[in-house]
């Protein structure tokens, strides 16, 4: 969609948009990352003045293919429902940019990336990353395309941990935030379920310390189990009941009133857990999963103001806008709550809308009128101030 | 605690309460299982009329131990809280029982006993339970020592569903039924967290379709992680985060302030999960896990009675008493109102009470003066009836 007669064009890129800069790229853990590669997708021209350019941001499993065809699942882009022609989003007016996070699979520098020391991937040498790594990670990239200051950064569960990162890391490049279905901090149960997930991959025997990319015998059972317990998080009770109940099926997967009385996907839910779980090792690194879940858990936006986190913002001249769902219990309205107070509290502008839905975390990824109406609303809002 | 001077004795059934009776036991697959090894344990004396025997039903990974030392971990009673000398179940008063369920792994017939027809154990050749078929070996057991009638059945969390199944199979031997923190039906979301369990024991090498008795080389690390996946499920979010919160702590288990940036514990409820996790291999089979599970998946009362859960109850002149916990959101007390409103509709005897707890399911294991109490004033009604 990018027009080639545009500064920044298809041509000037090349058509897999992956870049390696030198670095070093400073990390929280104290290692430095050189060199850093971000692979991104663009859509829409920037315009003259620079003034269009919107960072989409993803979440754990996601990549930079927001609004395009997955290369490995061949799957439409995972907001095109929010980022299009016609869309709150739209690259005929926006310049969008949406890049695969560093510790990520889709061609940022990651666990499976080469470490240069070596000349092999870095597998577990790889360095422990933060939140606020990843977003430094998309200013460098935002240096790189020429771009000083974003008109809005938005994203959903951890792409929103990045969103609500990028006005406090970089308090004068961003003018607005957008913020769905997230948190500024991993909760204990958040943690644990992360921890789980870690855990059945690391006693996946094929994991070998991580060191499984020589033979390609990748640790995939343990990734599935991994992908199943986390899945059962994105979605509410009451969804799983709406769309699943304790309905059975017969070996074709279709409906049937008897059930095997073994250990066979009887009931309709378990197949769907399973189907999520071996599709999932496809297009997904182990070790990018507990890279990426590990920076989740570290992530406590009030943690470096002294655990007080209105600290984090004050000052702030970005406008704010969240989103919650009212049956995600991952991030649940709660914790959305407890940031527009403190936006509050920092005397930031700020909106705050709880969408009732019945599917849980997995809300912002679906049809949503309201959820688009709230974001065109809200980056319109900032096109006329 | 039990008195030789009574006609059941420690003297009459040996120090290992383990009957083995010749069966067969109709089983809800088809098959039917013989011989049938009970494990239990007794405490109290069976009065003159028999009148005063109350039947404690455990949970997905209890065991007889209710009221005694467990034999392998050295712990107290699972459930000493509520049953012992001057406890609301008392065996200077009451007979008391509790029975390992069939399927389970402290004495009783599951996939590590013996199958006769082969001489080796059963592993995943032992037929597939239901709640129902465990609520039928105990009442072989009862009729083994001669109680024709239960002053009550006790039960929390599976143990409830046991307890709730008793006057459905057995109307005219059971007069109270008092059931804490369950359900009369596995929903989609409970089936989902035993999927990801069941496919975390499968996914070890070591399980090998369950043939791994011969040797003892057990699969330890997909269990802990079944393990761990569950136990999430027993505690609230609000629990975690009082009990956990964010708190990292050093390599000794003390609380500290710096992360490691690494893949250790650095979290508290990291190394809580994974103790978890490891110490329950020593105690528990990963088959029994298979199959114990899988029976609460099949469980729904309403089912064999179109679906309609008050037909379940329909006539009955059993007492109940239902208890949920406001936290519990693996059995929410919707679930318990449920079962209230059924009995209601068929005409039944029936109090209900929500706790209020901060702990969520494993609120029933805990110490409760207000569970006490209720259970107490409960079967003192029924005792004054």
């Amino acid at each position: 969609m990018a027009s080639a007669s545009a500064s920044l064009s298809d041509e000037r890129f090349g058509l897999d948009r992956r870049i390696t800069l030198l670095g070093p790229l400073p990390l929280d853990c104290g290692a430095a990352l050189a060199p850093v590669q971000i692979a991104y997708e663009t859509y829409g021209t920037l315009n003259a003045d620079k003034s269009n350019a919107i960072l989409i941001c993803h979440a754990l499993t996601g990549d930079q293919y927001v609004a395009s065809t997955h290369p490995i699942t061949g799957k439409p882009g995972w907001w095109q429902r929010l980022v299009g022609e016609g869309k709150p989003v739209d690259p005929s007016r926006d310049f969008i940019i949406c890049a695969n996070v560093i510790g990520s699979c889709m061609g940022s520098s990651g666990p499976a990336t080469v470490n240069p020391a070596t000349g092999e991937p870095w597998g577990m040498d790889f360095p422990v990353l933060s939140i606020a790594d990843m977003v430094r990670a998309q200013a460098l990239l935002l240096d790189y395309l020429g771009i000083p200051v974003l008109s809005a950064v938005i994203g959903g569960s951890m792409g929103g941990m990045q969103a609500i990162s990028w006005p406090v890391l970089y308090p004068d490049r961003v003018r607005a935030a957008l913020v769905i279905a997230s948190t500024a901090r991993h909760s204990a149960q958040n943690i644990a379920f992360h921890e789980v997930g870690r855990q059945a991959i690391m006693a996946d025997p094929r994991w070998r310390k991580g060191a499984y990319y020589a033979d390609g015998d990748v640790p995939a059972s343990g990734l599935a189990v991994a992908r199943m317990a986390a899945h059962i998080t994105y979605l509410s009770e009451a969804g799983l009941t709406e769309k699943f109940g304790r309905r059975l099926q017969d070996k074709s997967g279709k409906d049937c009133s008897g059930s095997s009385f073994g250990f066979d996907a009887d009931f309709q839910i378990q197949s769907y857990l399973r189907h999520q779980g071996i599709s999932f090792v496809d297009r997904f690194d182990a070790n990018s999963y507990l890279y990426i879940t590990r920076a989740m858990d570290y992530f406590d936006l009030a943690e470096p103001h002294d655990g007080v986190l209105a600290k984090a913002f004050m000052g702030t001249r970005t406008r704010f806008c969240l989103i919650s769902f009212d049956t995600d219990w991952l991030y649940p309205t709660a914790e959305s709550r407890r940031i527009v107070h403190a936006l509050n509290a920092a005397g930031a502008e700020v909106s705050f809308v709880e969408l009732s839905s019945p599917f849980g975390h997995d809300a912002f990824l679906l049809e949503c009128p309201e959820m688009n109406r709230i974001v065109d609303g809200f980056l319109r809002a900032g096109a006329n101030a």
